[in-house]
């Protein structure tokens, strides 16, 4: 079901210029020798030389704002190619006076674009969309060709944290990440019964946590 | 808890000494650099040149007396180290007159200085034991002290099949073959509701799946 564009959608988004860094237009892999928006500078953006941490599909933000508040020496960048969904995120960020968090809208075949090489030091996959048809796989945030522009735009010791509730992403992901030079740690098949600390729950989540359904979880390192 | 010694072990085993190839005498890694008995040729034992397929841990046997029965071209080697298990296998063994499966009674540890390097094709592990403390995953199957063994007695496309109940093991599994230049594939997280086909279920699994919880699963490639 495609979602009801949000009345005054527009108006809304342009009182929240200030925490957008740029809307991509709708851009295939096969176009990607063609970049359609020059190429930014994140430390200029944010005015200083902080670590880079980056969200791709950050739905309605409450993640990412949370992580920005509590980590203010990091700055965060949050990409979302649904503007219904992303308006939300960013009005948050607006209100809450937050600096370190910035919002970009487009699609994450796009990255590699706008985002120098070795210019981010964490990439967070929370709970994105699985494609549960084969013919689709293509499209999951990590299938070879995104992994390989995540490879470009991490640091040489960057790394990716993946959560999901979807079994079959989960598994589609740790067979890519191992078949094309990934590393995996903190493997867990049940997050939230884990060692692993420091969780910060999306709303997805929580939804998805009161049905008694585990949360698949692991960290990806590219050996560069 | 130790299991007892079964009454007229020794005469058992005895009678059963076609289908045993040796037996290893208790063994540690730091031992390594001292092959207690002669490396053998696996071809001549079995008297042909077809390829071989190792389970490492093979219980009471029925698994790999199943598959040596429906594949007469493929030679099995079954991997075990408490003989008072491993007697039930070989007696099923040596009545069902079936030639291309033989037992050798020992450590995992052991295998690279009794196998020629490249010798197997495949390698089956099969409900390992999961030793639960941190303190002792050294001994599990999947540490790299083991992949590293597997790594020079596996063909340069051989590959090793997994299946376990237990989740400690398999996320510890995940994580060590592909930090060890391992590729996984047909990673599955509930086995028998999967697309996986050919699945021949072992004594321990059979009670395991009864109880209605999942088998988790995967095939794993040293890149050579």
């Amino acid at each position: 079901m495609r979602m009801r564009k949000k009345r005054h959608l527009d108006e809304r988004l342009e009182k929240c210029s200030d925490v957008c860094l740029g809307w991509l237009p709708d851009y295939t892999a096969e176009q990607r020798g063609d970049p359609p928006v020059p190429m930014f500078d994140v430390h200029k953006v944010f005015g200083n030389s902080n670590p880079v941490h980056l969200e791709i599909g950050c739905g309605k933000g409450r993640f990412i704002q949370q992580l920005a508040e509590e980590n203010p020496d990091i700055n965060f960048l949050a990409l979302e190619q649904t503007p219904n969904v992303l308006v939300t995120a960013m009005e948050r960020t607006c209100a809450s006076g937050v600096k370190n968090l910035k919002y970009y809208a487009g699609k994450a075949e796009y990255l590699e674009k706008v985002l120098r090489p070795s210019s981010v030091e964490l990439i967070y996959l929370n709970f994105s969309c699985p494609y549960p048809k084969e013919s689709y796989a293509k499209h999951r945030l990590t299938h070879p060709l995104f992994l390989e522009i995540y490879s470009h735009i991490l640091s040489e010791n960057g790394y990716i944290k993946q959560k999901t509730d979807n079994q079959r992403l989960f598994e589609f992901s740790v067979e890519n990440f191992s078949q094309n030079g990934w590393s995996l740690r903190n493997v867990s098949l049940d997050l939230h019964n884990s060692n692993i600390t420091g969780n910060i729950i999306t709303e997805y989540e929580e939804r998805f946590t009161k049905m008694g359904l585990p949360i698949y979880y692991l960290e990806a390192f590219f050996k560069k």
